[in-house]
């Protein structure tokens, strides 16, 4: 138990080279794609005011929020006036209204950074994780959702996830279809937030809650649920919205988004889910999520959100955007590839006399662009020696005893093969260049 | 005065797409040093639980720590249970503690991430910055501090700092100093907190302070500063230190780090200093702080420190390392090149009927790997859009209108020249390939 005492805190963890690695594969895949599309990346501080934060997240939310105590005499006081970012919206909001002028218009940008929420720790669930998030304001176009899309498609591909659908609907789709079942305007948002339990529950069970949770009556409830999840709900939803206002505007978004992205996403990965609802209450068009065979739930996740930025404290644009579960996506890569960790070159010092020869070594084999690493150990017995060049995961060893030091030479030692070859010592860069580039 | 509602929280920064891509040059350039070495990253969490950092950095700093409040329903006392990392020194403690037996022996690690200080806000002072630092646990050969020397040489290198010298002393040489003069152990400490204000004060006034504050007898004060800032004073610390134990082992850490890192950093920029002292206590062998013309002050500093990770909450190894100042660094790069941030090209929209025709160029142009932006106002007037093609410093523009439409053709303008060549719609891939790569 003792040693607890020096593991990160609950809910956090300590990234080693290996994870780092696996981790900043994803991210670069990532930035590579955003940047190809003209995203731009923005980093806000970690800490905001407790007010910007504050009442941006719900009750439940608020209480989730990392509050940072008051500073030197005031501390005692016991209040917080900072608190953690907890998401990438707030911070975005924020930016948009305190450098709105010096943005490009639109503004799209894209971050890929920590969040801090003091959920309950759990499997798959930090109190630190990273957020990967894009999002273009200042555009009503709907090739703004197309770019958005297809750049998020584009990142899990270039991530290394496989099979991905994107399934989609329209806010504007799922209110006609409330406004064609004659569900009061008031209980349409609760309605909508029981439908969104679909990917869950059975049919059944969801038209039950509409009915005790929600007041509506039985036949509007088993109504609206065959309309979104009978097999023939894309013709029925079709149908059914055409004549609504609301309806016809959110099936067009759609259409749209289908004929826009579909080319260039794959038409078989973007697909119109007349099921899919999202439960949170600031999308105004189209929505959508993705989901991978063998990951539960959705990878990500986005839409149209034209009040948000204002909601979270910014001006009143329009806006747009698709995060990515970039923690579920590396839990999911599996096992770190330690190959990928290798030295160069591991440089042995055999004698206290050859200390600067063999840093010599290193450094002109450093100065080549290759890495190497000198021993650093008191023994200087060999055997030791290339069992910490073999931890250390080497493809060669250097080796310089009396009699390659009494001749000017050096001995590279292939860790693979057990291959030797003895070279002068003004001819081992190049024959290491040559051997590395093999 | 009400749009400072949306600045950022005093001492933070909120850095937009040019200030990103010149943070990041430096630290890639860091970086990519620092794995030729053989460093391993290491990212450990924001925060550490409260009493991980709490009396580790002397009153003061304790004052400096930003304390998380305690969650849910223990927020209401007040208390704090958590902090936001306050260097990465401390971390590095906790991970040696907790994973020593996962890590390589020594452990090379390098780190360039935020840290959080409560400090007054100032010019060039922040409440979240950057450290970018090395170190290397478990080895006490001298060859650790020749590594660590040459890598921070290389990495300022790296990062465009020109013209620097590292100064060089070693604390025992400065305790063998303090012996030989008679100064009592119970005062040498003190003692070497003021001769460590030579840089900044006249030798006689650090004199009268040694006098004043630290209870020498005149003489010895005089001696002492001058020892250390005569003309000669690296002759005269070898003449007086030679019969000192302490003394001459320090003398012979300066000599060793000068002769095996020196052919590599260069003679003249590696220099013994005797008048170098830094005030930290914790350095216990050799130390050393980088100076370059026209930034004040050090931009760098290091040296061997083999009780300070025992002292930290660590193990009892020894340690040495090398801190770069990043940020002051990057203020003194000065102006952002914004010339770096181009796109390659931008696609105009010059009618609603062409809108998917658009956006299939950007998508197979971002295919081919180039950075494409699609324009997404509303006008489809095109001078606004040539506009907005030039503050987005885009190099080209792809213009369609119904004479290219017709033709199955699009017309692309080099917005340096003006130049405009109409090609194949099938052939702008490779057109636009063949331009981009002159």
């Amino acid at each position: 138990m003792a040693s607890q005492q020096f593991d990160p805190p609950s809910g956090t963890r300590d990234f080693v080279a290996a994870d780092l690695r696996q981790r900043e594969r994803v991210f670069h895949a990532a930035r590579t794609v955003f940047e190809r599309y003209g995203f731009e990346p923005l980093q806000t501080p970690a800490f905001e005011r407790l007010e910007t934060l504050t009442g941006k997240y719900g009750d439940e939310g608020d209480k989730l929020i990392f509050k940072i105590l008051k500073r030197g005499v005031h501390e005692g006081s016991g209040e917080a006036d900072m608190a953690l970012r907890y998401d990438q919206t707030v911070p975005l909001a924020r930016v948009v209204a305190a450098h709105g002028s010096r943005l490009p218009t639109p503004y799209k940008r894209y971050v890929i950074g920590p969040v801090w929420r003091a959920d309950r720790p759990g499997k798959g669930r930090f109190r630190e994780f990273t957020q990967c998030d894009i999002d273009v304001v200042g555009s009503s176009s709907p090739l703004v959702e197309a770019e958005v899309v297809c750049a998020g498609a584009d990142a899990l591909d270039a991530m290394g996830v496989r099979d991905f659908a994107i399934l989609v609907n329209s806010r504007k789709a799922l209110t006609g279809l409330m406004q064609v079942h004659g569900v009061a305007a008031d209980r349409a948002a609760g309605a909508l937030i029981t439908l969104d339990k679909l990917d869950k529950l059975p049919p059944a069970e969801v038209s039950a809650e509409l009915v005790e949770a929600r007041g509506l009556d039985r036949a509007t409830a088993e109504n609206l649920v065959n309309d979104v999840t009978a097999d023939d709900a894309v013709q029925r939803m079709q149908a059914v919205l055409k004549d609504d206002p609301d309806g016809a505007e959110g099936l067009a978004e759609i259409d749209r988004l289908l004929e826009l992205a579909g080319p260039h996403v794959g038409e078989d990965r973007l697909k119109f889910a007349p099921n899919l609802v999202r439960g949170l209450d600031y999308y105004t068009g189209a929505i959508w999520e993705v989901v991978a065979p063998g990951l539960p739930g959705s990878i990500a996740s986005g839409g149209r959100y034209d009040h948000l930025i204002k909601a979270m404290g910014g001006p009143d644009v329009p806006a747009c955007g698709f995060s990515i579960g970039v923690e579920r996506i590396i839990g999911a890569l599996g096992a770190v590839d330690e190959a990928a960790d290798r030295i160069d070159v591991a440089v042995t010092v055999m004698s206290e006399a050859f200390v600067a020869d063999a840093f010599g070594f290193a450094q002109a084999l450093r100065g080549a662009g290759h890495t190497v690493e000198i021993f650093l150990g008191t023994t200087r017995k060999l055997g030791k020696q290339l069992k910490w060049a073999a931890d250390r995961r080497a493809r060669y060893a250097l080796l310089q005893g009396d009699s390659e030091h009494a001749e000017g030479a050096v001995t590279i030692r292939d860790l693979e093969t057990g291959d030797q070859e003895r070279v002068s010592v003004g001819g081992l860069v190049t024959a290491l260049d040559h051997k590395l580039r093999m």
